[in-house]
């Protein structure tokens, strides 16, 4: 059976423009927050494919979104290279001792050897499979290579990335070793996913916005290219999805062998459309709070849909969907860009 | 006395193109460390004329810069209109009781009554015009009205603005009446600082790129133009800089009577010279963390130098300095701007 999400993802014509929502397996359900609370702690909900299965289902069954997003954190990576990593409280994912020497690099583990310690991935994307109807799409992904590492360097969130800017404009070399390591792990990461049946794959980029456009060509977009040929040798019927957020202004040399671009809220879509859209499907953008209020909603779903003219785009938020939105006005959503496309 | 700061603003031809630091007066420098320690806390040395004054001369000392900016902190407008302030170590900036309705907002203090309560800082701009050698500009600044306002609702920074943009999507009336009630201050603030003194006035919008693209139009830079419109009608001969940070796919829209644009280091300064270049003066845009490295430091003044091939600029840096630069590199990059740019 065809699935209209993969369709949309290679610019075919589809019956209409299909809907997913970043975080869609998420907080605002209450449903997850239940198996959530099974589960004790996040990192725990992570490493049970039972569970993680579940919570991906979830916003497939309640919203009929086109496709599921498998359930995971980005961070699972680092702490399968061996950092070890804590969910705390209030203050986000902590890596209590993060990379700042050769020393600690050495002593990560790499490749296979990383990557094949995911097998708890794996596992639920094979559950999911069994259980996901035909006509949806199961969307496995990554963080950027370079978003990974700032979690890495700086050991935590962090507002100004002063540690790994120093790195860059320094020691380059340094940083370009860490970027390697983890892009080999990313690699292998992304093609076992593939091969444990995910249908699309999506690459993270969340901190994109904090290098300065030259620095983020060499640092970070550099990587996701090598990334997404890779894949695309190998497997070229799968889509790649890029979501490198907040670089409205870095458009003009955005390429790659990838197929959608996942386009921000602070990105307009059309200056997405005039840089991008001839050569990628696009992917977004509404504003997230938008969904606080359904006339907001109405207001830009409609906006998008008229900008693309129902051609090669994929109705998404622009980020994650709030903890604290009402799922009815999550459904209106799902619904109205259902309906504003139907051919 | 001409100074060449002001000559600058409003696109003079110069001897050299001119330059200052965002954050200059400011934790790299030991001197400043000695009086903040002095002082005991943060608002007290706002607070303290003489201290204020000696602070805000330092850099001008230390480095001879161009122009020296009027030491305070913007979140000193709504702590006079009533709102209790803390400045909580780690945390940052805290309002303990945030405006989240019509009777808050009622309670707040506005217009002359607050603007008069700011007399410490235009007793500062007293003291330092006495010191200041006739070659050198005095900046005043404020926050625009939006930053402010996103403290004084959320009660402290955000990463999300979650309150506020709800605020903006579901009670855009009530959004709007606290804008309206913010800006009225702040005009008369910049008023009586023009009054003490200063020789040019910046509006720092530091949380700009908080908004998508309509609603920032509607929510901030119309403030924005309106407190300029209001200091051109009154005081012609004072240049006004306007710094809304991280817009750059918002640049279009950019109109106003202001005479400077301060670009943020995340627009390439080709592409704010695109659409600004032949309206306004720019200033900026070099990333803060390339103070880390002389080399780094070099390319880019001498790649600004390039872009802007001496011409309606002011050099900065595209964010505040680091506390942890070391001095001499500061001092480096001060005076590479002055030597690129001899005619």
């Amino acid at each position: 059976m065809s699935k209209i999400f993969v369709d949309a993802c290679f610019g075919k014509e589809t019956p209409y423009t299909p809907v997913w929502m970043m975080r869609q397996a998420g907080r605002y359900l209450p449903e997850y927050q239940e198996v959530r609370s099974e589960a004790g702690s996040f990192l725990n909900l992570c490493h049970d494919p039972q569970k993680a299965c579940e919570v991906t289902l979830q916003p497939v069954r309640r919203l009929d979104v086109d496709a599921a997003i498998l359930f995971s954190d980005i961070l699972v990576i680092p702490n399968e290279m061996g950092m070890q990593l804590d969910f705390v409280e209030g203050e986000g994912p902590v890596f209590e001792k993060p990379i700042r020497n050769q020393e600690a690099l050495e002593a990560l583990r790499t490749g296979e050897d990383a990557a094949k310690r995911l097998h708890y991935v794996y596992e639920t994307i094979e559950l999911i499979k069994k259980e996901l109807s035909d006509d949806k799409a199961l969307i496995g992904f990554t963080g950027a290579p370079w978003t990974l590492v700032t979690y890495m360097i700086e050991g935590q969130g962090s507002k100004t990335y002063t540690i790994c800017k120093k790195l860059i404009y320094t020691e380059p070399e340094f940083m370009h070793e860490i970027l390697s390591k983890v892009t080999e792990v990313v690699k292998l990461y992304l093609e076992k996913q593939i091969q444990a049946g995910v249908d699309v794959v999506q690459i993270f980029d969340s901190w994109a916005a904090a290098l300065e456009k030259s620095k983020y060509m060499e640092f970070s977009w550099f990587y996701i290219k090598e990334i997404a040929s890779y894949l695309k040798s190998k497997y070229p019927h799968i889509p790649i999805i890029v979501f490198p957020k907040g670089i409205p202004a870095y458009l003009d040399e955005i390429d790659g062998e990838f197929d959608v671009f996942g386009v921000d809220w602070s990105t307009p879509m059309a200056l997405a459309k005039h840089y991008l859209g001839d050569r990628y499907v696009l992917q977004g953008n509404m504003e997230p709070c938008r969904l606080y209020s359904k006339e907001a909603t109405y207001e830009c779903v409609t906006s998008i849909a008229n900008t693309m003219r129902k051609g090669r785009h994929i109705f998404n938020l622009g980020h994650g969907i709030l903890p604290d939105v009402p799922v009815e006005n999550a459904q209106y959503f799902v619904n109205l860009c259902k309906e504003v496309s139907q051919r």
